[in-house]
């Protein structure tokens, strides 16, 4: 399976031929300077496919796009930071109203857009401010994609964005995206949007099915701070331009096509929790020689979930037995008395827990290990030969900082 | 049914006829005006019960209580502070001989002892310190049980007791206990133990079904930081010196020991969590009018366990919207739009949210509402007749700088 799989340097949610987006600042933010509201338009029809957030409060434009999408189809995503649009009166009317404007702005229909929002929950979205930004979203679409990616972001420090090429029945495909996280962020599919496009041709039904698959095995494996989001989003537009034969049924170029998806995925859904609220590394939980890759998901989810191991990491302190201690409570069945556990990062790597119970090791050596801003668990159960990682970050006084006085 | 249930001011572990406890410095805290290890005798045989961790790395001691108690008999508790006895090489040796020097002193059976540690997680118990002590602790033994709440606390701020009195079968019973939590100067995993002792006649397996029930009720309602501990273990001895008949079927003096035991452990658990490490609060989550108690537990427990929601109450900031969005990933099936939220304290009640949509409320007046030390969120699902508390505190500076860097 030859796929020449590639990441492209500076890519993003315009890589793959035929997209344009545009971000600009519409007023819901009151920095006049932070970019509030995105368009990212294909130049035909598109498959287009979506995984949205399993809580059961759901924002409008959740709502929304679910039953937009149940045809497959889709050509634009409307985007804004700085409101929810969750939990609000006349939430969907608002919704409703901006969707209506831009199909007529681009004379498209209204049910060929995806629509999210990100922000406060419990203020409707301020329609006319949208609206009102339509013509300077139309008049500036462009190949540039970091507009978009910077609407998006609300507490986000860095954009996150991320394209590959690979090679699908001769034909060369690329595959990018854009993705904003930092709080309320526990993927089940939290609020972390992410946006995808791609030239590649295929049906809608596998592009959903190579999006939940994906999802679950990228933005489901991150955590920030164990709260999933009434307006998560992962969404994909794939309109054909690059002219491979469609892929219709399971089979090589599906595999393929779900490698390069898997990949981007993964690079966004790690840079989101790199970027976590207040968070001053990445933490890898890296389980292997589990059962089965369910308990190795569960039993790290659950240690990159832990408030006092991410504490801990903060601190740079090897206490190992609150990494042994979450597995314990993750609801996976295992034997805690096979499990080793160690550290690792740029800085070396080095073993504390063999079989279950400490070890003797070298505190200064530890302290140097943990204090790198990427960090690995090593956890293995030797109980098996599967294998899974996990994404999350530290908890800080950052963090505390900003969710005491978000809203301010 | 007349139980005439009281609390008696300044009651304790040893409130009950018939019980004396000692606490005494044995060394395994470096500190050495606090106290770190704690007996609890009884005058006879008991009937006992025991809830422990359901995590799965269980320290030596709840695997060695797990076992004495399988006859529902026991007679004295053994606990220290500062070495979980948790993963480390070595850990039930230790445990046992502890046990078997403290019968020895005792002059009882070791399965007749309840033991438990609290502490660090990864260090074997210095048996050796607890033997030496041992003496001490056995010439100590009072009526007052001030020394052991003292004994067992780590990073506790502030001793937990309750106790209280009440009437069956024309006797009067006293039913008492001690518990810790999670402190401030070497806080492990918020550790929870709680030992209780009562006068009561009752048999073993109505003992151990009234103590489970209400550790689903009190204990297990309650979070701090959402991590189970590897030692979290509550514990009854009762010793039938009140002279009551026994109660050795269901019926309305086990309803009567039942209120009483709730009401005991209900005060410890809320102290509890009113001294979770770094807390500056106690949060309780009230719902209402939902559909079964299963789904008020499994909604308040959400909301009292989301960071964002802990992080916000710690700013005073009245961000309804977090709670809305946890009680939507709590996992129970409602109608978000049926939801009522509001805010009280001492200082006033506040609605911020009615029918699943934010209301215009007075920021000044919520702030002062959650600026109190004692903070009701009131949930009101308007879906039902049921109703649960759950109790947790603020997510602060203090508890990630504690957790930060916990051993060092």
């Amino acid at each position: 399976m030859q796929n020449n799989l590639k990441f492209i340097e500076g890519g993003g949610v315009t890589t793959a031929e035929g997209f344009l987006a545009s971000g600009v600042h519409c007023g819901i933010r009151k920095n006049k300077s932070k970019l509030d509201v995105a368009l990212i338009v294909a130049d035909r029809e598109c498959s287009a496919a979506a995984t949205c957030t399993t809580n059961k409060v759901k924002a409008a434009p959740i709502v929304m796009t679910i039953d937009h999408l149940q045809n497959g189809k889709a050509r634009a995503v409307l985007v804004n930071s700085g409101c929810a649009n969750a939990c609000a009166p006349g939430g969907m009317e608002a919704a409703k109203a901006t969707v209506d404007a831009a199909a007529a702005a681009m004379g498209t229909q209204p049910d060929e857009f995806i629509v999210a929002s990100t922000g406060v929950i419990g203020v409707t979205l301020p329609a006319d401010k949208i609206i009102s930004a339509l013509p300077e979203l139309a008049d500036t679409l462009s190949r540039d994609g970091t507009g978009a990616a910077e609407a998006i972001m609300t507490t986000d420090l860095f954009m996150k964005t991320a394209a590959v090429s690979f090679t699908l029945g001769g034909k060369t495909v690329k595959l990018g995206g854009i993705a904003k996280g930092s709080g309320m962020i526990h993927p089940n599919m939290a609020t972390m949007l992410a946006f995808l496009t791609t030239d590649c041709a295929i049906e809608p039904a596998l592009l959903q099915e190579a999006l939940k698959t994906s999802t679950d095995r990228t933005y489901n494996r991150i955590s920030v701070d164990g709260d999933t989001s009434t307006n998560d989003m992962a969404a994909i537009l794939a309109n054909g331009a690059a002219g491979n034969p469609i892929i219709a049924e399971k089979g090589e170029d599906f595999e393929i096509f779900r490698q390069a998806l898997d990949a981007v995925n993964l690079k966004l859904a790690k840079d989101i929790a790199k970027d976590g609220e207040g968070a001053t590394k990445l933490i890898t939980c890296s389980v292997t020689c589990a059962p089965s890759e369910e308990v190795a998901v569960l039993v790290g989810k659950s240690v990159i979930s832990s408030s006092l191991v991410k504490a801990a990491l903060f601190g740079a302190d090897a206490n190992w037995g609150r990494i042994l201690c979450a597995c314990g409570y993750s609801g996976a069945e295992f034997e805690p008395t096979l499990v080793d556990i160690a550290f690792s990062s740029p800085a070396g790597k080095i073993a504390v827990c063999k079989s279950g119970a400490g070890l003797d090791f070298d505190e200064e050596v530890a302290k140097k290990v943990l204090s790198e801003s990427d960090v690995t668990i090593e956890i293995c159960m030797n109980d098996g030969t599967h294998s899974a990682e996990t994404y999350g970050c530290d908890l800080t006084y950052d963090y505390v900082k900003i969710n005491g006085d978000y809203r301010s």
